[in-house]
């Protein structure tokens, strides 16, 4: 791993940043957009300037080689990528940072650094890219003694591939790219593409019940985990690789989401795939975007399972350049590892023909890579690091995903759209701008995925920020939707999660956490109360 | 209603019984198989033979208008379908019956019985068809001053259908084919055909997390639910509708496969589909059963998803009408509302032939009605009503189902077989038959279904049948498979199920009961001590 290390302010590896001519078109956007020329900027705080209070624990001297109390690590390890840890980096706020940053290499490691925790009574955060946008991340001593944060990083490892069954063990802080580069050499993927593919990790990916990128079908992390072991200050838990089982309730699935609180997954046999030969795929412009919904509705319940079959408002198909603003855009793609998809992909453009939609390009073409798909790819991949820019001009921008079905999508839509948008005004006294894409699409219905931006005000960001979202989240939770389909939870959500959650399962996650962490160590006030 | 009562002895509903030809077909099978031609034959006690103790408690006049002790109530609701509760129910053994049986016709009279249960101190065990084939209905008092039993059966309407996402909101004591009745008028299916489709509920299908018939994808029933409510002892939880969902565990996923140890299903969102309107399908032969298992493989990792892919061993093939005992037959079918199938069954049929498959006949032909599918159909669904009298004659028949990944197969598969004709020969002294088809693939495994049959001794069945399924799950267990792919836990697989399920999450799920149901009330045993 002679990678650089992950930046402590912003999106990627030390070094990494937007290029001025990406810069350049997310301004001109802006610009455009709001009206505005003149900024106030503010720009983060070096390393070398954050302050941090001294740790108020020391590992003991058998973690000598896998903890570090360096200013580095406490500084990194502080926050993930939420928009209010954001405004609290850039304004050099690092109070909650943890005293102590532990790396284990292997599982007897990560015992032994909960067994300490537990000794010394201090609280762990489970850490695995640390791109959560959610606030998943930061530590919370929560009437501890102090705080320690395990980075998986260290257990990288394809550690065995079954090529017959297509699945793989695979240590928990396996990022996607070093996972896939060991799948490659089997002619196997994973297949799971979150958005922050490069800078998260498959454990990460269980703990938050991450999205791949793909649209439909086996997609979500849930259903690619075989099997999987978890480390709990009460012991290990191991599940049976099953291709399925019908022997009570499902172990793997009450793991699956639980954000850290129960344990730390340390490894799991995940279901693979071939890798894909053969595609057909196309970008398809709609009138609007319930058209372009209904479209889609349609491919979805036809049960052809497209790879990718995302639908862009016209807006946000401009704002990454995929359209002109008018039209809404689909991004339809089929792959296969077996066989040609023509019979596929000829019934989904029917679909979208019964809806008015007309094919721009099809994949594979010299208009492709130039076109709606490819730029929208690129954007969508180079997003993050924008953010990081824009929040030092004041700009407010973020996003919410949830799921509904069907039949309450349009009216859900709308009434989200308009609370967000009249939250910002209210909030930064400006129109902003609210978005909508759909990330995946299940027969009853789809995840749609709100982008808001704004203009704010330096000193104000928190507290504008936390206005506009609330106000999203509460049409989303009032509306029957979910206040995450793959962001996860994190300690943004709680407090609509607790609004979703039935309260008798929310007794239940404490019967179960008080079962394998009585202590209260493991991420307190995650998903429920310490 | 006006249908028949329930057996209270055997499958299906008094007056249903199998035909002479068709028990004229399972002698000759028997006959040749085994070399035998005479039997001892004992007959079950007719329903006013069987002799009950008292009730032991009395539900209070609040519930007299739902609440029975009546002698058939009692014995009727005393066990479902296995093997030991069939050799109870031959020797008019019915001391476990439950002393009152209740019909809530709505969830608050659910409620109610639940709370004179709680007063009163009466074990509860909820029944839906009572076709458990693993020992789940049989009431357990453990403790307490008696049982009741709460059948779903008045709660049988579909409430809501949502057409556009495609979903029902349904009462969990619809029977198949009367919930299939209701959504049939709205062009719609759940498309959930267990094998006991007649004779089984929708709350009975959730808590034991049943198997559909097809094949492949959506099958399963975890996979098929929305949403749904539950009635604990300490109150009631309701989930939301959501196409998917990342916020937190999922709390569907705790209660499918409970077992009615956590509360009462009382109804559920679930999710539908279009009713097929195109078809594709055939027989094709093949020279053993690895070869055709490793045809399906490929299939079942080509991402076509057939709605049928069956296979049966050579042996099964002949018992069931299939085949003439030499070839291992597959059942292939792809099923769609939507659209023609001919590019998937073409290359399901090339990853065929690639593995030495022949095309029997192809579906919708002539030869398709009379030829192995249509036999082995008609076979399954007739076979619930051949055990009940193969049983009277001392016969010995049952069938254990697993899921192992696909590296494991052939191994597992041998070593099962081995040992439980092993364990037939030990228990009756002569040579039985273990014969193997699979029920449902996955692209990382199969999952294959065994049947066992064997000539034992009235006087001895009971122990000679515990001795060979005892062989059996022991070698799935260590095999790595699971204990159960659908047909549940229930007391009989209780011991594997032990082996099978991680200690710390045993201890998860009784802190889950101890939250939801305090005083132990629910299904005493199952799944967990009480």
């Amino acid at each position: 791993m002679a990678q650089a290390r992950l930046k402590h302010f912003g999106w990627g590896r030390e070094g990494e940043w937007i290029t001025p001519e990406e810069e350049a078109f997310v301004w001109t956007r802006i610009r455009e957009r709001f009206r505005i020329d003149e900024f106030d900027e503010v720009t983060p705080p070096r390393l070398e300037q954050i302050e941090l209070a001294p740790p108020r624990v020391q590992p003991p001297g058998s973690l000598a080689a896998v903890a570090s109390t360096e200013h580095y690590d406490r500084v990194a390890h502080t926050y993930g990528k939420s928009y209010p840890e954001y405004v609290l980096g850039l304004a050099g706020d690092y109070s909650s940072a943890p005293d102590v940053v532990a790396y284990p290499r292997n599982e007897r490691e990560v015992e032994a650094v909960l067994d300490w925790a537990g000794a010394a009574q201090v609280s762990v955060t489970p850490f695995g890219g640390g791109s959560s946008v959610v606030g998943g991340v930061e530590p919370r001593v929560a009437g501890h003694k102090g705080a320690v944060t395990i980075d998986l990083r260290e257990m990288h490892r394809v550690v065995e591939v079954d090529v017959t069954s297509r699945a793989a063990r695979i240590e928990a802080g396996a990022f996607g790219p070093a996972l896939e580069a060991q799948l490659k050499a089997h002619h196997l993927t994973l297949r799971h593409f979150p958005q922050s593919f490069e800078f998260s990790t498959l454990g990460g990916w269980i703990a938050t019940r991450s999205g791949g990128h793909f649209a439909t079908l086996y997609t979500h992390i849930d259903d690619l985990v075989e099997s999987l072991r978890i480390v709990t200050p009460k012991g290990t838990m191991e599940t049976r690789r099953l291709p399925g089982s019908g022997a009570g309730p499902s172990p793997d699935r009450l793991l699956i989401g639980s954000e850290g609180i129960l344990g730390i997954i340390t490894e799991a046999w995940m279901r693979l795939q071939a890798r894909p030969q053969f595609r057909a795929g196309g970008a398809v412009r709609f009138p609007d975007f319930f058209t372009a919904a209904r479209a889609l509705r349609r491919i979805a319940q036809a049960g052809l399972y497209p790879a990718n079959c995302r639908i862009l408002d016209p807006q946000e198909a401009c704002n990454t350049g995929a359209g002109d603003g008018k039209s809404a855009i689909m991004v339809l793609a089929f792959e296969s590892g077996d066989h040609p998809l023509e019979a596929w992909m000829a019934r989904a453009l029917e679909c979208c023909r019964d809806h008015g939609g007309e094919l721009e390009h099809a994949d594979g073409t010299d208009a492709h890579r130039k076109g709606a798909t490819g730029r929208w790819r690129n954007a969508f991949i180079r997003m993050p690091y924008a953010r990081e820019r824009t929040i030092q001009r004041g700009i407010i921008g973020d996003t919410f995903e949830t799921s509904i079905t069907w039949e309450r999508f349009e009216t859900f839509h709308d009434k989200i759209k308009a609370v967000t948008e009249q939250a910002i005004h209210d909030a930064t006294g400006h129109k902003g701008q609210v978005t909508c894409r759909f990330t995946h699409v299940y027969p009853d219905g789809p995840a749609p995925y709100f982008t808001f931006h704004a203009v704010g005000r330096h000193g104000k960001l928190a507290e504008q920020w936390h206005a506009i979202k609330s106000a999203g989240l509460d049409a989303v939770i009032a509306g029957g939707g979910t206040v995450t389909h793959h962001h996860a939870v994190g300690r943004d959500h709680r407090p609509w999660y607790d609004r979703q959650r039935p309260p008798l399962f929310a007794e239940v996650l404490k019967a179960a956490k008080r079962t394998l962490d009585p202590q209260g160590l493991l991420n307190p006030g995650v998903l429920i109360d310490p």
